[in-house]
């Protein structure tokens, strides 16, 4: 069993509102130390596979169904293997 | 200037129903390797302070704005420091 972390940003040239917003909020809160807010999402992967082969099923579950390619970008790590 | 990842999760407890959705959709894919997906958010927040110092911004955001601390847990790793 590998355990795997798939995280998902916007790519650099897409513009981020909530991060914008959460930025804003931070500073609101007295926080000016802090220059910029960037959001993303992840998703842990159980897969009952070798690492080996993890790569291809990473591959294909992001492209055909997590990571929206117009506006996303994706890497991913090995966490553990069990 | 010291960048930090903060992962919001929801808590062991609490039912995560995209991860479900996600983990049916993945089957219904054909990758029956994969046994479960957990959802979760990441923050990536540029701070300009030490990293000593960032323990404490970050525990006070985390707090006061990011994190439902009814539903989801949190932790952060410092990233790079420049």
């Amino acid at each position: 069993m590998v355990n795997v972390r798939i995280f998902v940003t916007y790519k650099q040239s897409v513009f981020d509102p909530q991060g914008e917003t959460i930025t804003e909020a931070v500073h609101a809160l007295g926080h000016k130390e802090v220059k910029n807010v960037k959001v993303g999402k992840f998703f842990d992967v159980e897969i009952d596979q070798t690492v080996k082969k993890v790569e291809e099923s990473v591959k294909e579950i992001s492209e055909q169904l997590l990571v929206n390619f117009n506006l996303e970008t994706y890497r991913y790590e090995v966490m553990e293997e069990a």
